[in-house]
C-alpha cells in the first residue's frame, strides 16, 4: 500500500515535512468534536509522543469522524503545520481521514489510568500504553544494545541449545521436555519410564544456562556470547522471578577475573548510554512517572568507576549493620537482596563488583584461589535491584576441575566435553552471565519482572 | 591479564603492527621444528587466516616448543615483520613463546582432513576447524546484520514466549512442557492427567511460531520483529529439518502483500551485503571448498529484482515438466522442494515470491483475495534451497477470520486475544517468517541443518 510518514519521522526530521502535505497512519488515543471541528489524538506505535490531528466540518465524514472509538486505527491526509502557541510542536490539518479499523466503545483502554494489575490481564492490548511502550522499545534497544556492544568488540554470537539432557550446574528446578503421551506412559519391564519411544531417545529438559556450551566455543573464537531464553521451573511468586527470561552469557578465553569485570561494567555502561541517546522522550517519561531518581542514577553510573570489594571485606562491612537485617550475615553465609542492596545502595552508592566468594556457595566451575577457600567469582551490585550480573574466571586446570566436581558428587558422564576443553589447549578464561529482564528492570525502574516480558511466564501463570 | 593482540586485529590494521613487538595468544595448528628454529602456525579465533611464528634455538624452552602439541595454547611475544616472499603476508619473529594450556597427542584434530560426521561426534571441538569457524562466525555476522536491518527500519524486537499453552497454528507436533513426575503422572477421578499440579496448572508446550503474538505487538508499535527459538517435534530426519532452529518473524501493520515482499526483499539483500563486507576470507573459502558458485550466486542475487509470480502461473509453468517430477503438480497441491527450487534455479534463475496460494493449503489467518479461492500469501524461494521465507498478509477483517476458524474446527477459546486485534482498531497488516537456519546454510552453502547449529537437536539426537 502507499507508504505513510511515521510519526518518528515527523518529530525527528521536522523540517523536511513541516508545512508539507503528508500522509499518516495510527490509532486514536483520544477524539473530541465541537460543532465545527474536532482534534484527533493520534499514535502511530514509532514514537512515544502523540500527533494531533485536526479535522474540520468541510471533510464529508466529519460526523462520523466526531463520533470515533479510542482505538480507531485511521489513515489520516493533511499539512503538517507548526503550533508555537500549543503545548505540541506541530499538528496535521486534516484534508482526508479515513477509518482503516473501528474500535468498540468497550474497548479496554478507556481514557484513563489503569493499574498494572488491570494491565496484566490483557497482555495482547497493554503495550499500547504509555507505561508499556516506553518498557517495551526500551527492552528492544536495550537487547540492540547488547549485541551492538558485543559485535562492535569482534564476539560471536553462539546460539546454545535450549533442550538439553544435561543439567547444567545443577541450578534448581528444570522443565521436562518430551513428547510421550502423558494419559500413557510407557514403561520398560522394571517398571521405569521407557524413554527409547520419547522424541531423543532420553530424557531432556530445558536450559537453565548457555555456560557449558559457551566455554566450548570461546576455546575456538576467543571471545562469544550468548544471548537467548533460560528457564527455572522453580516455585519463586516474587516480582523477580520467571519461569522463562532471557540470559546474555559472554565467555573470554585468555582473559582473567578482572578483565571479566572490565567487559561487565564496559558493558553495561555501553547499554545504558544506547538506552539514553535513543530512548530519550521514554526515559524521561520512566524518570518523571516510574521512578524519579532514574536519569540521575543512571547518568551517575555511566560517568563513574564501579566499586570492588572482597566478599570478605564486604561481610566485614555488612556484620556491623546486622541489626538492620532480616538476614544476620557472617562469613560463608550468601548474601541476600537486602544485603546487596545495602552495599550498593548506602555504602557505595554506585555500582559494585563483589569478588571471591567462599567456594561452597558458588558453582563448580570457578576457578579456585590460592587461599584454597574462595574462588574467582565476581556479582555486579547496582542499586535498587541488587545483583544483575553474576561472573566469574573458570577453573582452567583438569585436575583442579575434576576433583571438585567428585567432591559435588557430579555425574561425571555428563561432562567430558567440558573437561576436554581443560585436555586440548585450555585457557585461562572467564565470563559472566547477564539477566536480560533484570537489566531492563533496571533501565527503566519498573519494578515487578511481569511488566518487562511481553508475555510473563510465572508459577501457575501461563495466560496467553 | 595484560592484553593480548588478536589476530584479526593485525590483519586488518597491519600498518599499525608491523615492525612492533607485540602479544598475541592463540591455539597451535601446526608445529615443525628444525634443529635451529621452528614455525607455529597459530589460530587465535578472531581470524579466519592464521598467523605464523618462528621460534629460534636460543629461546630457553626451544625443545619443549618444537614438541609442541597441535592444539597447545600459547602466548607469544615477538615482532611483526613482513614476509614479502612468503605465501603469508608477515610472521612473528617470537622472542618468548609460552604455554597456557597444553594439548595430547590423540587431540582429535590432527593436520588431516576430517569428515563433517565425524566432526559432529565432537560438537565441542568442531568450531576450531575451518569450515566451522567460518560457519559459525557467518552465522553470528548473519543474527546480527538482521538486527541491524530491523533496528535500521524502526523495527521493536519482541522476545515472543517459548512455552504457551495454545497450538499456534496447529502446525505440526509439538513438545510438551512438564514438571509432572513422569513415573507417576498424577490423574483426575476419570483417569485424565490432572494439570492442576503441573507448573502453570494446565498442559503447556514449546511454540511453533510467535506469529500470533508477533501481530498483538504489531498493532501496537506498527513495526516488529521477532528472533528466537522454534520447536518442531516432527520425526524428519531430513538435511533441512531440525527439532530446534531460530525464527525471524516481522509483523507490519499498515501494510500490504507486496510491502511485506518488498521488506523480505530488502532484508535478504542487506544481510548478503552485510556477510560479504564482514567475512571476506570465510566466504571466499565456501566459495573455494564448499559451494563454487556461491558468490556469484549471491552477488547475482544482491544486484537483481526478485521475480514475482502467483501459484497459480507457477502451476501452469510446472505443469510442462510434470515428467520430471517425482510428484506431479496441479492446480490445488502443495510444492514441494523439487518444484520450488526448479522454479528458482530452471525458470527464474533468481530468488522469486511466489503468491496467492490456494486457501486450502494455507493457514487460517491468511487474508482471503477477492477470488475467494486463494490467500494472499507470499513465499520466497531461492536457488539451492527452495522455500526461505513464508509470508502473508493477514486477515484483518473479524468476520471473515472468524468463519474461517471455524470452518477448520478450532478451539475459539484459545484465540480470543487474536481476534480482539480485530475488534480493536484492526489493520492491513502482513509479515513474513524466515527460517535462520536455511538463511544461513543459503549463505554458506553448507547443505546440512546439522552443520549450521552449534549443538542440533534432530529426532533422537540430543547429543551434547
Amino acid at each position: 500500500m502507499e507508504q505513510l510518514v511515521t510519526v518518528r519521522e515527523i518529530f525527528r526530521d521536522r523540517d523536511k515535512y513541516l508545512n508539507t502535505k503528508i500522509k499518516v497512519g495510527g490509532w486514536v488515543r483520544n477524539n473530541r468534536a465541537s460543532k465545527n471541528f474536532g482534534f484527533l489524538v493520534l499514535h502511530d506505535g514509532t514514537f512515544f509522543d502523540t500527533l494531533q490531528i485536526v479535522y474540520g466540518a468541510e471533510l464529508d465524514n466529519f460526523s462520523g469522524l466526531s463520533s470515533l472509538n479510542i482505538g480507531t486505527a485511521v489513515i489520516v491526509e493533511g499539512t503538517l503545520v507548526p503550533t508555537p502557541e500549543a503545548k505540541q510542536p506541530f499538528e496535521i490539518q486534516a484534508e482526508s481521514v479515513v477509518v482503516e479499523g473501528e474500535s468498540t466503545p468497550d474497548y479496554p483502554l478507556q481514557k484513563k489510568r489503569h493499574t498494572v494489575e488491570f494491565l496484566r490481564t490483557i497482555q495482547h492490548l497493554r503495550p499500547r500504553t504509555n507505561l508499556f511502550q516506553a518498557t517495551y522499545r526500551v527492552r528492544s534497544l536495550c537487547a540492540y544494545a547488547i549485541h551492538k556492544f558485543f559485535q562492535e568488540n569482534d564476539f560471536v554470537y553462539v546460539h546454545t541449545p535450549l533442550i538439553t539432557s544435561s543439567d547444567a550446574e545443577g541450578a534448581g528446578e528444570m522443565f521436562q521436555v518430551t513428547t510421550l503421551d502423558l494419559n500413557n506412559i510407557p514403561k520398560n519391564e522394571d517398571g521405569s519410564v521407557d524413554f527409547s519411544q520419547d522424541f531423543f531417545k532420553k530424557p531432556t529438559n530445558l536450559t537453565v544456562s548457555g555456560q557449558l556450551y559457551g566455554e566450548t566455543y570461546a576455546q575456538a573464537f576467543r571471545k562469544i556470547y550468548t544471548f537467548g531464553p533460560t528457564f527455572r521451573a522453580e516455585n519463586s511468586n516474587t516480582t523477580r522471578h520467571a519461569a522463562e527470561f532471557w540470559m546474555i552469557e559472554p565467555e573470554i578465553a585468555f582473559a582473567d577475573l578482572q578483565d571479566d569485570m572490565d567487559c561487565a561494567e564496559a558493558m553495561l555502561k555501553y547499554i545504558i548510554r544506547y538506552v539514553l541517546e535513543n530512548a530519550p522522550e521514554e526515559m524521561n517519561f520512566f524518570n518523571q512517572f516510574v521512578d524519579k531518581g532514574l536519569l540521575d542514577r543512571l547518568n551517575h553510573v555511566m560517568n563513574s568507576d564501579f566499586g570492588r570489594v572482597t566478599y570478605t571485606e564486604a561481610i566485614k562491612l555488612l556484620e556491623e549493620h546486622n541489626d538492620e537485617f532480616e538476614y544476620k550475615v557472617s562469613w560463608g553465609c550468601d548474601l541476600q537482596t537486602e544485603h546487596e542492596r545495602y552495599l550498593t545502595e548506602q555504602v557505595f552508592k554506585k555500582p559494585i563488583f563483589v569478588t571471591d566468594y567462599p567456594k561452597d556457595i558458588k558453582a563448580f566451575y570457578m576457578k579456585l584461589n590460592d587461599d584454597g577457600k574462595t574462588v574467582a567469582a565476581a556479582d555486579c551490585l547496582v542499586p535498587g535491584i541488587g545483583e544483575i550480573i553474576g561472573g566469574s574466571q573458570r577453573e582452567e586446570d583438569y585436575d583442579k576441575l575434576k576433583q571438585r566436581m567428585e567432591e559435588l558428587g557430579m555425574d561425571m558422564s555428563q561432562y567430558d566435553f567440558y573437561l576436554d576443553l581443560r585436555k586440548f589447549g585450555t585457557t585461562r578464561h572467564a565470563g559472566f552471565g547477564l539477566g536480560f529482564e533484570r537489566c531492563v528492570m533496571y533501565l527503566t525502574g519498573v519494578s515487578n519482572i511481569r511488566d518487562v516480558l511481553p508475555f510473563p511466564r510465572t508459577v501457575n501463570h501461563c495466560d496467553l
